[in-house]
C-alpha cells in the first residue's frame, strides 16, 4: 500500500504542540527546525509568578495555574497541580485537529545512519495513515514505504481504520518504573527499531506522554491525564490512566492506536527514590485496575468519545471505588474534564461527534472480539 | 529482564531441522555452519522416485510419499502430495522437544552491519524466553539483553508465559499473496527490524512457514499444515491453516506466538500466476474463515493439544462446511492428522498434556480478554 507521499505534509495550521513545564523551554533551541512552524501551547506547573524563558521565534501561549483557575472556575479541579498531568489542560484550549506532547528533558535523537530524526513528521505520517487494527501484519505498518500487507491478511481489512494515537519511543533512558529504575541504574536504550505497528484491538498497553501524538478531534475527550501530584495519593500514572481510558474507547470505535517510531532522545532519568514514593500505590493499584479496563464494554448506544468517557467515569466509581476513596474522586474529575472540554469546545465547533461516527470500517472481521 | 545468556545453547539433541523439497538442497552449503550440528528431518514431495541430494556431512533422514503410505497406511490421506505442507509430516515423525523448518530458497541473511545472521540461534532464543501475549510491551521484546517492561506494565505479568511458536520474517522478497506480487512484482523488502515481540492474546496473524520454529511439546499436535496441492481446491494457505488454529490453541493454553527476528533471505519469488490459481478461493473464503477463528471458544474441560484440536476439526466441520464441501474434508483430515500423531507419539513418550497443563501463569490480569 502507499497511502501516503515520502514527506508528510507540514500542518503548521492544524498541529498544536503542547509542552508541560516548570523551567525555561532552552530545549526548543535542539528543535527549532523542526517545530519552529508550529504554534505551542505551554502550560506552567507549579508557582505560577515566576517567569518561564520560551527561546525567541517561537509562536506560543503560556498558561499558569492562575489562568486555569481564571478560565475554569471551579472546573479547574479537574486539572492536575505540581505534575505534569496539568498539560491535559493545553489540549482543551487548542483548537486544532491534532496535537503532539514533548517533554522538556527530550532531544532530537538520531536514526543509526546518523540523520537527525524529525519525530514530528513521523506522528505526522502515522496519524495520516490507517491503522489496523484487528489483524496483525508480520510486515508491521503495510502503509510504510516499500511494505505492503503480508500473504494471509484479509483483503476486507486492508482498508485500515483512521488513526487516533501515534506513540512514539525514547531512546537512551527507558521509561522504566522506579523498582526498575533503581534495579537497572546503568541501562540505556541503545536499540532502534525501525517499525512501527498498531497494538490490537482488545490489547492495553504502557502509554508513555514524553512524546506523544493524537488526533483531537477523534479522541481528544478522552486524552484526560487525571488527578496527580499535589494533594493527591499517586503520581507518574497520569498518562497511563489517558492509555487505558483511550485505548478501550478507541477499541469501541474502531479506530487505530499506533506505537514505534519516531525516537526522541531523552536526557535525563528522574529520581527512582522520589519516583518510588509516587508510584508505589499505582504499582499494586495497577493490579485490579487493568483488569477492569480489560473487560470494559460500552453500551452500544454512546457515539461520541464524550458520550463514552462519562460512561467510563461512572464505571470507574463503581469498579474501581472499593481500592480507594481515590478513584471516586478520579470518576467525579473524569466527569469534570469532560464539562470543561464543553466549555471550551462547544458542539457547533466541534468535529468530533461526525468524525466518530464515520469509522465503520471492518465490517464483518472487525467484530471479531 | 535478562532470563537468558547472551549466546543461547545449541540444542542438537532436542531440535530436529524440517525441510520439504522437491529439488537437490544444495542451499544448504550456505547454511552449513549453522546447521550441521542438527539432524536435518527431509520430507521429499513429488515424484518418490527422484533422487534429492543432500550435500555430505549433513546428518538426515528422508522420507518420500512411498514412506508416508507404508508409515501411515490409509491414514496417509491426511499428508498433502504435491505441496510443500507435507512438511508436517516431519513434525510427526520427530522426536524431539523442537522443530526449525525452513525452505529451500531461503538463504542467510546479514544484519545492516554485514554480520551474517545464525537464524536458528534466535529462534532458540525466543523459544527459551517467555512470551507476553496479555499487555503490550512497547520495547519490544522484555527478555532481550538491554531491554525489560516498561512503566506502566503490570508486575504480575512480568514472569510471562512459556513460548511455543517463532515467526521469522525475511528480507529481499517478501510473503506476498499472488494479487500483491502481480501488482507490485519489483518490491523487495529491505527494512530490517531489530526486534522481537509477542502477537497479543485476541489477535489472529498470518503465520508463514518459511522460517518457522516451535516446541513441539507444547504445540506440535495443532501445527497441521491441512490439506493443500494434489486433489485439493486451494493451496498456498497451508501455514495459514496452521497458524490460525496454533493461535487460538495457544490463546486459549496460555501459550506464547513471538513474531519478528530472525531474518532469513528469501531469494525467488514463486511464480505469481501460478499462486494466483492456487490461492483465489482461500482469498474469498478466508473472509469467513477469520471471523469463525476470532470467536472460537474451547470447552474448558479440554486440557491437552490433541483433544482441542479434535474439538476444533468438529467447529470447523460444523462452523466453515457451509462454505465448501472442502472444509468437511479437512475437518476429517484434522482428526485422523491427529490418529496418526498418536500412532507415531504414543503417550507415554510425549511430554505435551503435562507441560501444556503447567501454564498456569498470569492469574487475573491473564483472563481480560
Amino acid at each position: 500500500m502507499s497511502a501516503m507521499q515520502e514527506v508528510p505534509p507540514v500542518l503548521s495550521e492544524e498541529l498544536d504542540i503542547v509542552i508541560p513545564t516548570i523551567r525555561s523551554l532552552d530545549f526548543l533551541e535542539q528543535w527549532r527546525a523542526f517545530f519552529e512552524p508550529y504554534h505551542l501551547i505551554v502550560v506552567q506547573d507549579g508557582d505560577p509568578s515566576r517567569t518561564v524563558g520560551v527561546p525567541a521565534g517561537f509562536d506560543y501561549e503560556l498558561y499558569t495555574r492562575k489562568d486555569i483557575e481564571r478560565i475554569l472556575g471551579p472546573k479547574a479541579s479537574c486539572i492536575s497541580f505540581k505534575d505534569s498531568a496539568c498539560r491535559c489542560f493545553g489540549y482543551m484550549v487548542s483548537k486544532k485537529k491534532y496535537i503532539y506532547t514533548i517533554d522538556d528533558d527530550c532531544f532530537v535523537a538520531s536514526k543509526p545512519s546518523g540523520e537527525k530524526i524529525d519525530a514530528l513528521q513521523q506522528h505526522i505520517r502515522n496519524l495520516l495513515t490507517p491503522s489496523t487494527p484487528f489483524f496483525f501484519n508480520t510486515l508491521y505498518d503495510p502503509y510504510a514505504q516499500g511494505c505492503d500487507f503480508v500473504r494471509g491478511y484479509p483483503f476486507s481489512l486492508r482498508e485500515g481504520v483512521p488513526t487516533a494515537v501515534s506513540h512514539g519511543l525514547w531512546l537512551n533512558i527507558p521509561d522504566y518504573d522506579a523498582p526498575t529504575q533503581l534495579v537497572k541504574p546503568v541501562e540505556r536504550n541503545t536499540r532502534y527499531v525501525n517499525a512501527v505497528m498498531t497494538i490490537p484491538k482488545g490489547t492495553l498497553f504502557p502509554m508513555c506522554g514524553m512524546n506523544l501524538a493524537f488526533n483531537r478531534e477523534l479522541i481528544g475527550p478522552a486524552m484526560y491525564f487525571g488527578l496527580m501530584g499535589d494533594g493527591q495519593p499517586i503520581g507518574r500514572y497520569d498518562d497511563m490512566w489517558a492509555g487505558w481510558c483511550v485505548k478501550v474507547i478507541c477499541d469501541h470505535l474502531s479506530l487505530g492506536v499506533k506505537t514505534g517510531l519516531p525516537y526522541i532522545w531523552h536526557s535525563k532519568a528522574s529520581n527512582p527514590f522520589v519516583n518510588l514514593k509516587k508510584e508505589y500505590k499505582g504499582i499494586f493499584w495497577q493490579e485490579e485496575i487493568i483488569p477492569f479496563f480489560q473487560q470494559v464494554k460500552f453500551s452500544s448506544d454512546k457515539l461520541t468519545v464524550e458520550e463514552l468517557y462519562i460512561e467510563l467515569a461512572g464505571k470507574v466509581k463503581e469498579g474501581l471505588g472499593h481500592i480507594d476513596p481515590y478513584f471516586s474522586k478520579l470518576a467525579d474529575g473524569m466527569v469534570t474534564w469532560i464539562e470543561s472540554w464543553r466549555q471550551l469546545n462547544p458542539p457547533a465547533a466541534e468535529g468530533e461527534t461526525t468524525a466518530a461516527k464515520g469509522t465503520g470500517a471492518g465490517g464483518k472481521l472487525a467484530n471479531g472480539h
